[in-house]
Parts: structure tokens; C-alpha cells; sequence
């Protein structure tokens, strides 16, 4: 097998003094956390769109990134080599699952058929390859977004011709991720939005929403794949209104449609700040619904408005999050995938090892926090004491739903003297950040 | 009885060349738009807090506000003058309709048990006042956010002694509601969020705030009280997260507690955007629901990230806010709630009428420009059209679920040629404008 | 000359009744308005780059766009084709004005002096067309931010030889403009920001930026060119953070580096929201600091938090809008530029024209509006009574610079009673609203 | 002297593993940092108004702040009280320096005459309080935004009578800062912007504000007052737009009316981040421009449309900041003023301690770590390698101003061959993470 990245070693744990970038400094996969081994616990998983496809254009200018493929035209194959150079990336990061679209591996061809052949051939391929390299298929997905005969959307689309098609896409986009095991299936409603209320008839395209999910669970059954659905909030960007908003939009999706036994949610940082959400807000959220099912880490920046797909380095973030997975008791069987890319300025090779490493370092460093915090317990006491008053008495009563409003008054008109305590979010703040810069 | 706003007569339609500030130019209640007098359509409603207990203080300076009441000391009397002051107010303006808070008409008293017998003494005033000026109740609701007790919220407080004070409150207001014969009541969740999820059991809060709805829904049947009951969604503000972010929000709440037959949204202009919707969204996504409930109008700055409550002044969202109303069949039992404040710097009671006329002329225009809209009818054939695919072949079948991931493919690999037609947005921009420049 | 919209005829004015689509219903070009023809007071132009080479890709998706040149491979012939196209667009809408970037008329060659041979090709070709159709050059601009040689900057590069690419580039932007008769040469700030300050040297980045317009102002005296130089300035996208903020900021830069007598400023709409400011704040700033020197309209989405460049069709925008270049004494040598693109879903040629018209009635009926509102002089007259005790007493003296601080607080000491008026704003609201209702 | 916060002792370094709340953990004041002690390097600072007269407000309910001289009724009685309290405040913190507005240390009287009778004698016990406690006041300034003679702006109102009362204010604040020994004296413009555009002459206002600037700076030179004169940047809120909307506007300022020579930027974190900047480029370009003056810490939510005013506890704001100010070579005569509030929910006199030792920890972390990070100079020299064309060939003789358009053009035809290098965003961002991390 040709190298690709031939300058690239294998990224060791060289420890937090290390000064080498091409080291890791806190990710130790072997390491065990809170009674696993640091790589169980964050299922790292590899965006293959980001980090094999993704070639650095913007609105304002074309694409930047320098690739050991680029200048090849013929598309299968440099569909082969991305996929050989994927398994060497993840094995040289050490790195177990990957994700994709369908039409990240392999290129459209000049009608369905042979589209779904390419997809065959580079399926069979990438078989072999996870074979040989022993990696995974965290989840699969359908890009029903990029080729123009999506531009009014796919399952929410005015053109049942396009309805159609993108119903024939996923048929084939589920029994790919079956054929490689994939652990999950994602819905990232790429274009299911709108872009004015004045040409959109918003009831009949969510109706047909609903109706294709209800056919891909139907699907799934019949070929008896077993993998998690998923689906990806995001408010806005491309459409100006995206129908999965975010994972409470979702939630009252699903269950208006019956849908919701069959959906979890796969939760992606940048998404929840672009609709107002912090990412441990969207997590929790998901989490005490049952909901939460995978998730895709990565950072905007608070100050622009569309998703900028950073690469995650903040580490309140990922202490929050993986604080969070904690309590889910873990992610498993969805994983933490790097829905990142390198900036249009890191555009060497080397910079899509620099990027993962700073992520999985910052998001391993974030494990270790979250689980001192959690054995320390102070964050888990407070809020304890804090509702202890629905423990007992009248507080008891109403958690257990034994009272009701005349009950409610007649405590209330005998207690003259409510006393509320301070909810010290200063000094919790900063016990959060002893447990950050202690560790 | 005592005249209040001495220096302002009844308003009167004078028709669109009117110079005078104090007539209206547009709102020509008796006319007949769509079938009903535009006093029918609009259902226009005083908001009680705004217009006469609103002092105008900001986070940066205090109150500003000129009213004839100004310097009355006595709290009981205070409250007398202010309600026959609305109602004059109202009379005035011709508005048939209001809406309180239980705070916002009778003061608090040493305990709740005064409490309660002020608001007693003022709503048999009120009641009297109704009578007289032949005004109706379009909703009442409880303050549960003002007074330093609600710091951490009433139904998701953390203190079970604030949760049974809020439960004794909503007890009465929805007894006060019944009595004055309020078509609604309306629940905003004030606090009822949270500053930090370092602090908060999100999910404890939530299931308290179910279980006290259902409360509310059981003392409704036990009294007999019949009104409509309606949450007001809001993002954020006062706490950093409000749990009824949204319309979509709210409505996954409502599903996941077996809420949804009992409540439906009362949805306010500015806390749409601030959840970053337009109006036009939030009334459309309720439309299609079956909750649309009532509606709040005002208008926010769309540079600022705060509610600031403006009287609605612009055309498009007034004419896009009826178009829904039509389509809604009407607005009632719900109404147009001028939840809207003039603005600190205009603090001369004058300014209150200005305010409300600003605001009831250009939803009038409104009006008459979006019943224009649907007679001319151009927009519901172009969607129409738009959509024709899923009328008939494959799209009917997709439309009554007669279809599934088999067919579509067969379907899609035998049709080699998808064309899709222009969503025309700049058109139908430009029609809108069309109807709005020649109405 | 082959015609290449060919279902398109010249669009006439039909006044506001038409109902075709393609046809002015406001913009009718020969009436006068404010001594003027609307066709002298708007100076509407064509941008080059968003109506011939704009192809509708956005991040999450290619091209869209179906046009009559689509599928055209040699790059010379294509550019003579749009150039063709642009010619035939300008007349059958009737505009008389144009600007264009260098790469938006002629394609980059293998290097420079190929490149440049290009676009002495193209602009003979584009000169001779402007003669036959009678058409001006409002501007011309260098792309300085789609090539990846400019990934870093421009004329704030990190790297020396880009910049003196950039330096190259300008230097025959600046022939052709001549060459052309334009009127005005801008400059907008592509990459000339930064995307981490981790990696910036603001200063240098700032000191090389100032240079190079001194060597631009150099330049144009020694080949006589005379139009006028503009910023464009715009806050965020594509950098994090563009030096050219908005207005204010161009103003200290220009003052800083002693650059103030030689440029204005070019102002965008969409630019200016991204900023915080609306379109009139930034409009007006430049007035009355005497730099307002040209106009990009289009509109953005409030909601969205990136250029979306759309048609301008909302009506206060328009009417504020034109009530500044009103007191400004009009635009010229300025004009209103059309920095606007038709959404990636009408992607059909004939959408191109129906933003056009879209755009150009608004700005028609805005125009319109605005005259009447200042012959009407309702605005004009509260603003000048509300700040008339500047014109007399203490205030005169302030304004005269006759006081100082010793002075103000013996008239303060003496002044017991302070009052203040309303600012009215709901009145001047509703005013506006008058005015554009009833034209 | 009576002890007001009698539960809470001097807060003592205690270590990073301490678990009391009400100790330093990472703060040591006597620890030497860069040549000199934390406490000469932070020059730390207790606001006068959120710490002492703040009482917890909001838009949507009263104040809830718990403090022992509640319920004190007599106004000069409580500014007594208070004072007492600051100063017992400030030592137990180990807090060197406080700031104030007149009207947070002393109450309005009768008229303007009492009102200085009151300050007069408020700041003789101030000044006793100074000496005895050995503190120091870091700035004064004039609170013109509150009262509602204010209504309409200050320095900027409509009203010659308001500025006239500005006026003798703000020659009393002057007065009283020298008295006090005030190192720096701000203009924070409160309320010195519009609420719209329709009532407002700019040009006026702008030109009055300049006015009083150097009315103020004559003033100051008469009574020999050589305190460094600062301006507070702030974008919007109370007004819609706020003239002095971040540093590049005011720079812009302040060269226009020629006031650049007396002034300098007091930038505060959350008004940068509100303006849509980061604090840490607010910093950079005070420094660059040479007129960083000093600091109001603090943090927003950025997911809040508003000035939060938040204790500053996050870890890379600190560091980042106190790299800027390294650079600068220290903040003198500035500092570290806690422009931070607790939040409304917390409201005990312990939560005003806890929050300034969450801010204080932070900063003193951040201050370690930027050190290190610059005596480490990856950042540096990476920079320095970045920018290494400007220091030869052509780039040197750009820099120099030897070149033109006519000769960058030469050098670019001759240079066929441009290459960039990566910028390594993401590298940087791992390496200033390990600062953090390692620290």
C-alpha cells in the first residue's frame, strides 16, 4: 500500500511536557478514566467529508488545501486513494471509527445505476480496508445537499421526482452502512428547510418528512439493519430555516409523528450555538429525554454567524461535555466524531494531524476533568442540597403528585416567611475551574 | 368619574391625509374587511402592564414616566386610579379588550391572605368598570417573576415553599380570571429557566412545571372555568435559558407530559426573534399545529438582543401576521395583545395613545393589504403549482403512504431527467411589496 | 450581436397595476422626482460578479445557476459571452451603470503578463460595447480574496510576494478603471482582516495595508486618474475579523494614516447589519463627516448572521435610505449598485431580471417617498425644534464655544427646574408610515 | 468602625488544592510574576456601584440583594455606611485600588448645590477611609445616565439645560477625583447616543460631545488635575446606538475633533464582545494605537444580547489579556477594575466575595500563564517566522516605503512562482492550551 502522508509518523503519547506538535500531550488511548481505557470512553471518530474531501473554499474564493491527491482527475480513482489515505490517517492517530456520506467515498456517475455501482465498487474496497486496518463505522449518512437537483430540499422538497430519488439514496446509503457495520445511521436534513414562507407550503413538507423516516425505519426492518437512527439538529445554514432546529424542535417532531421510539439525536456543538444553545444545554437536554444518541465535536466561533466546524479546543466545553457522557453513563453506540476541519489557512497535509490532535488532546484533558469533578462531588452535592426541600413535606408531595392548587393554598397562607438561598453561581464557576487548572 | 387624560378626546378615524397626531388614519373600526368589521378582525386588547403600571426605569436609570397618577402614595388608591384610568384609556382608543397580570392591578399585601383581599377589592371594581364601559377580559395571568421570592423561578423553583406560593397564585388568578369572564389565561413562564446548568436539575424543574399545569388543568375543570389556556414562549430573559424557547419547544413539552389537548401558544412578535424566527415563522408553525392561541404584537430591534417591546410599526410583519390570522380562520378567542412599551425617552402620557395608534393603524393596513393578498390569490397558486408533483404519480403515492424505499428507488433509477423550477423569491418579494405599495 | 436572453424583451415601466412580472411598476425612468429623472437621482448599476459570474454555490452545495453561456469551456470565449450578456442585460433593464472586479471580466492566464493580456482583450471588447450600448463604468475593483495566492491577506499579507502581486493587480485595476472612464475605483477589504490574533501582527498587517494605498493614491495621479477611491467596509466574513469594520473604523484608519483626503467610503447594507448598525446610521455617519461616496444596496436576513446579499425590497430601508442621499445632495459621482445576487434556488435566467426590477421599484418608491417626506417636512421640523435651545441662550453659547465648565455650573446652580420633552418616537413612526402608505 | 460583613474574615492564599470557598487558590498577592508582584501586575479594582449600591434588579423583577445596611432608610446614613463597608470590602480582599461614579458614594439632594454639599461631605470621610485603610482610588467619573433629567443623553442631549448640568457635574467629578488622588478620570457616554434616527441630529450631538471633552480637558488643566483622561467604549444599551461604539470609533473620534492627545480607551471585556469583537482585539488595538489606558473586567454570555457584567472566570479571556498587557508593558496607571456584578440569584453579602475570588483567581492564573507563555515564545517566534518576508528584498523595502505600484509590479511579473505557508491555527491554539493546561 503507497503511504500518502509520508512525512507523518504515527502520533504518540509523548506527554503534557512534550514540545513535538506531532505528539500527543494529555490523549493517552490506554490510559484507563472513570474504569475504561481513554479511547472506550471517547470513541474518537474520523468525518470523512472534513478530512478527505474538504478542500478549503469559501464564499469568498476557491478551495486552498495542498493533498498528496490533488491533480488527480480520474474520480473512482481518487475515490480509492482518499479512501487508503483515510485508513492510514486513522491509523497513524490511532483513531477507531470513521463517518460518512455517501457521496464523500465514491462520485456520482451519469445516472442512479451507476452512481450506486461507483458506490458498490469503493464499498467493497473500503470492506478491505477496515479489514486490514481493524477500524469501525461509527455511523453512515446520504448527502442530499450538495448536488443541485437538491436545491428545494429532499425529503421536503416541492419535486416528488426529488422526493424520489433522495428515498432511493438513503435505500442504498442504509444498506452500505449495514454492509460495514455501522453502528448507527444519521439524517442531517441538509436542505429540509426553507428559504421563505411565502413559496412553502410548511405543513406538506413536514408531512413528507415524517413519511420518509416512517419508510426508513420500515426499510431498516425489512433488511434487518440494527444500527441507531439519528438525527442532526441545526437552526439555519444553508436553508434560512432548517425544520430540525435543534433537539427540542426534534423532540416535538417525533413525537407529533410517532416517530420518536425509533430517533435519538446526534448533537453537534457548532449547531447548538447557532440556535442559542450552549452544547452541554443540547446534551443535557437530550440526555434527560432519553435522546441522546451520538455526537459531533467541534467549536464556532461566538462571534460569527454560520458554522465555522473548528476543531474543539476549548476545554470548558469538553469538560461540560464529557461531564455530560458521564452521566449518559457513555456515549456508546454513538461516539465523539470530528465534525472539524482545518482552517482555509492550515492548508497542509500536516495541518489535518495538528487539528485532530489538538481536539482529541483538549477533549481527553476534558475527560479527566469531568471525572475528578464527578469523584469530587461538590457540583453533584449543591444541586442535591439545593432541591432538597422536594424531598419531604409539601415538596414531597407535589414530586410524588399528591397535591393539588387548594393544597398548594392552604400551606401557602399558612407560611408567612419564604427563605430562598443564593444559587452561588460565582463560587460554582470557580470550583469548576479548580478542577480544571488542577488537573 | 374623574377624566385622567384630560387633554386627549376620543380618537377618531379622520382617514388617510389626516395630519393630526391623535386620529387614526388606517383603523376605521366599523369598515368591513373580509367579511367582518376590522374591531372583529383585530380584537385589539390593552395590555395592562405596559400602559399603566410601565414607569419606563431601564437597567441604566429609573423610571421616566409623566402619569396623572404620578405621586400617589397610597398603593390602594394608586390601584383605583390606574383601572379607571385604563378603562378610559380604553374607551378612548376604542379598544374592547385587556389583559393583566394580578400584580399589575392590586398591590401586594404583608401576607398572601391581603393579598388576596386586594385583589378581591380591585377586581370587583374592575368587574364594575367592565360593565360600564362594556370591556372584556381577553386573558388574565399571574406575576410570578417580579417579586424577589420567584429569584429562582415559581413552578421550577428549587424551593418547594415558592413552588406551593406560585401554585396558591395561579389558584386566584384563575379564580379572578373566571370571574371578570377572561376568554384565556395565560401562562409566561417569567423565571421558569435557568442562569446555569451548573446549579440545575433540569429535568426535576421540568416534570414540577408539568405537574403544575396539570394542576392548573384540574382546578380549570373544578371551576368550572372554561377559558383557553395558552403558554408565551420565550427564549431567554430574564434567565439565560427559558425553558418555552420556542413554539416548537412548547410543543414537544406539551407532547412528552400529555399537555397537548389542554394548551395551545400565545406567541409575542419579539420573543420570536430573539429566539431567531421571524413572527411570521412562530404563527405559521402554530397554524399548522392547531394551537394558535392569541398573539402578542410588538415589534423588537432586530440590532438588539433584548426585548425591547416596540408598538408594531412595520408593514411586512403586520401584513404577513394577518395573512396567517386569515388562514387561521381568525384570531378568536385569542386577540391582538399590544404587549408594547413606549419607549423610555417618550414619557409623556400622550405618548401612550401614540404608541397605541402607531400600532392599531398599521395593523389595520395590515388588514386590508393581507385580505387583498388572498383575493388576489397569486401566492396560493404559485405554492399551489409549486407543489402540483404531490397531487398526483409518484407524489400521491407518497402523500397517502402507498409508497415505500423499493418503489422510490425504481422509480428514481428509471427517470433519468429530474427538473426542478425556480422558488422565484425575488418575485413574490416583489409582489408583496406590489400589494403593500397600492393598498 | 446574438441575443442571449432571448424570452426576455426590454422591461418597460407599466405602472403599479401590471401584473407582469417582468415590467416596472414604480420605476418609471424618465419621471421627475426632486428636479431630477429617477433615472439621474438613482444611478442604478449592474454588478458584474453577482449577475454574470455568480453561479449559486454556497458551502453546503455547487453551482445552480442555469444560464445561457452555461457549459462554455474556453475561458476567453466565455468571458466575451458574459461580457455580451452583461451589455444586453444593462439595456434591456435600462441601466446605465456597471462595476467589476478584474476577474469577474477576464480569467487569470498561466501568469501575470498572460493574465494582464486577458484583460486588455476583454476591456477593448468591453469598452467597444460601451460605446455602442451608450453604458458608464461606476467602478472598478481588483479580487484580491478568491485566488488562493491570497489565503493570508492581500496588501496585509504575512508573505512579501503576495503583496507585491497585489500591488501588480491594483496597478492595472487602476488602468483598466481608467481606460474604462469609471468614475470611482473601490476597495473592499477581501481577506484584509485576520482569522487568529495567535498568528497576526495587527500592526504590520495595518502600516503595510496604509502603504499600499498611498502607492494607490501615488499611481493614480502619475497616470491621471481622477475618480474618486472608496472603502467598502464590511465587519466579519470571510476573515474573523476585517479591518475595515464599518464607517467609523475606515474613518480612524484614513485619519491615522493620513489617507482622509484622498477616499471615501462605499457603503453595503448587508455590511453595515453584520456590523450592529442599520443601513441608514452608517449612510448618515458618512454624510456628515463628508465621505459618503457611493452605495451598495442590497438587503440581508436579520436572522442570519452572513452576507446573503439579497435584492432590496423592504420599503423603510429604501425610503431612509434615500431621504440621506436627499440631504446629501445626491449621489454622484456615486451611484446605487445592485451588490446583490438572486437566491441559489431561482436559479432561472429570468430571475436574474425579476430581482432587477424587485430591487429597482423599491428603491423607485422609496425614492418617492423620501421627497414627499421631506417637502412634507414633518421630520425636518420636530428635529429642529427639538434641539432649538442650542440656538439661543446658554445653548448658543455652547455651540459657539463661549463656555466652559465654571460657566455651566453657575447656569446649573441657578436653573432649578430642569425639563425635558418627549422624543416622540412612536409619533415619527407612525409619520413614516403615513408617508409610505400613502404614496 | 463597626464590621458590616461580620460572618467573613481576611481572605487568605490558601493554595490550588484548598477546598475553603473563601480562600485564594491560585491569587498570591507578594508572588513575583514577571519582575514584579501579582498585585503591582493586576493592580486589581472594586467597582463602587455593582459591589456596594447594587441591589440586583432587572427588567422583569426588584432587587434581591441581602446586605447588612438593608433597610437603612436615611440617605447620608447609608452612603456612610456603605463607604465603611467598601473599605472593610477592600481589605479583606487584599484590594489595593476602587473606582465610583459621584452618584454611587452620595445621594442626590434638593438641587444641584445640596447635592455637591453631600459629595463634599461623603468623600471627606472617603479620603479619611483612604488613609486609614491605605487604598487608593484607581478612577472617578460622573454617573449622567440614571437620573431622568438624562433621558435624552448628557454631553449629547437636545436640551442645553441637561448639558449645562452636565457640565457642572462633571467639573465637580473632576474636582473630587483630584481631591481623591484619582489616577485616571473615565467618560463612560451612559446614555451619549440615540434611540433612533428620526429624532436625532448626529452631527450636533457628536460635535457637543467634542465640546465638552474639551471643556473638560481646559478644566482639568486649570485645577491642575494630571490624571490620564479615559473614554469607555460601548456599542449599544441603554441607547440603541451608543456613539462610543468600540475603540476603532472612538480613535475616529477623537482625531476628528483633535482630542487624541488627552485621551485613552478604559476598554471593558463584555462591551468588546457585545460590539462583536473579542476582548483581547479591543486590547491589541488600544496597544497598537498606544492608548490602552485601563480595563473594566469582566465577561458576557455570548449567547446574550446584553451587558451581563459577569465575574471574568474564563481561563483563556484571562491569559490572552494578560498578554496584551505584558506587551504593553503593564497597565499603569490603569488596572483591573471588577466592572462585575453577582448574578441577580446571588444574592448574599458571601456571594460579593465569592465572585471577586473567582475573577481574582482566574486573572492571577491567566497572569502565570501568559508569562510562561512568552517566555516560552513559540507564539512569538512563530510570528516573527510568519512576517520574515518584510525583513529583506522587497518586503524590507515595502516596509520602508521604497516602493511603488510600478516596481511590485516588475517584481511580479519576474516572480512566476508564490508560495504561502500554513498559518497553523490549530497548532497555535493546542500550544497556547498547554500553557493552560500546564500551569
Amino acid at each position: 500500500m503507497t503511504e500518502h502522508f509520508t512525512n507523518i509518523s504515527k502520533i504518540k503519547y509523548e506527554g503534557k511536557d512534550s514540545k513535538n506538535p506531532l505528539a500527543f500531550k494529555y490523549y493517552n488511548p490506554e490510559e484507563i478514566v472513570g474504569g475504561k481505557t481513554m479511547k472506550e470512553q471517547l470513541r474518537f471518530t474520523m468525518s470523512y467529508w472534513h478530512t478527505l474531501t474538504g478542500e478549503g473554499q469559501d464564499p469568498f474564493g476557491v478551495g486552498t488545501m495542498e493533498r498528496p491527491w490533488t491533480g488527480e482527475k480520474d474520480a473512482m480513482k481518487l475515490a480509492k486513494i482518499r479512501m487508503e489515505a483515510a485508513f492510514e490517517f486513522m491509523d497513524k492517530l490511532g483513531i477507531d471509527y470513521f463517518a460518512f456520506h455517501d457521496r464523500d467515498i465514491a462520485p456520482e456517475g451519469k445516472d442512479l445505476a451507476e452512481t450506486n455501482k461507483n458506490l458498490d465498487e469503493i464499498v467493497a474496497y473500503c470492506k478491505e480496508l477496515m479489514e486490514r486496518y481493524n477500524k469501525k463505522l461509527l455511523w453512515g449518512t446520504a448527502n442530499m445537499f450538495s448536488n443541485p437537483r437538491f436545491v428545494h430540499g429532499a425529503a421536503t422538497t416541492c419535486n416528488a421526482d426529488v422526493y424520489a430519488y433522495a428515498g432511493a439514496q438513503v435505500k442504498k446509503a442504509l444498506e452500505i452502512t449495514k454492509e460495514l457495520g455501522g453502528e448507527n445511521y444519521v439524517f442531517w436534513g441538509g436542505r429540509e428547510g426553507y428559504e421563505t414562507l411565502l413559496n412553502t407550503d410548511m405543513k406538506l413538507e413536514q408531512d413528507n418528512l415524517a413519511r420518509f423516516f416512517h419508510m426508513a425505519v420500515d426499510y431498516a426492518k425489512k433488511i434487518d439493519f440494527t444500527g441507531q437512527f439519528l438525527i442532526e439538529p441545526k437552526p439555519k445554514e444553508p436553508t434560512k430555516h432548517q425544520y430540525d432546529f435543534d433537539v427540542a424542535t426534534v423532540m416535538a417532531f417525533l413525537k407529533k409523528y410517532d416517530l420518536d421510539k425509533y430517533f435519538k439525536v446526534n448533537i453537534e456543538a457548532n449547531h447548538a450555538t447557532l440556535a442559542g444553545h450552549t452544547f452541554q444545554h443540547e446534551v443535557a437536554l437530550a440526555r434527560i429525554n432519553g435522546i441522546l444518541g451520538s455526537l459531533d465535536i467541534n467549536q464556532g466561533d461566538m462571534l460569527l454567524g454560520w458554522d465555522t466546524d473548528q476543531f474543539p479546543t476549548n476545554i470548558y466545553d469538553a469538560t461540560l461535555l464529557m461531564y455530560e457522557v458521564f452521566k449518559n453513563g457513555g456515549i456508546a453506540p454513538g461516539g465523539l466524531n470530528f465534525d472539524a476541519k482545518v482552517r482555509r489557512a492550515s492548508f497542509e497535509a500536516e495541518d489535518l494531524f495538528l487539528g485532530y490532535i489538538a481536539g482529541m488532546d483538549t477533549l481527553a484533558k476534558g475527560l479527566k476533568v469531568a471525572h475528578k469533578l464527578l469523584q469530587g462531588g461538590e457540583l453533584e452535592k449543591f444541586v442535591e442540597d439545593r432541591y432538597k426541600s422536594f424531598t419531604e413535606g409539601i415538596g414531597k408531595d407535589i414530586v410524588e403528585g399528591k397535591t393539588n392548587f387548594e393544597a398548594l393554598e392552604q400551606y401557602a397562607l399558612n407560611n408567612s416567611c419564604i427563605k430562598n438561598k443564593s444559587g452561588r453561581q460565582e463560587m460554582l464557576e470557580a470550583i469548576l475551574n479548580q478542577y480544571i487548572f488542577n488537573e
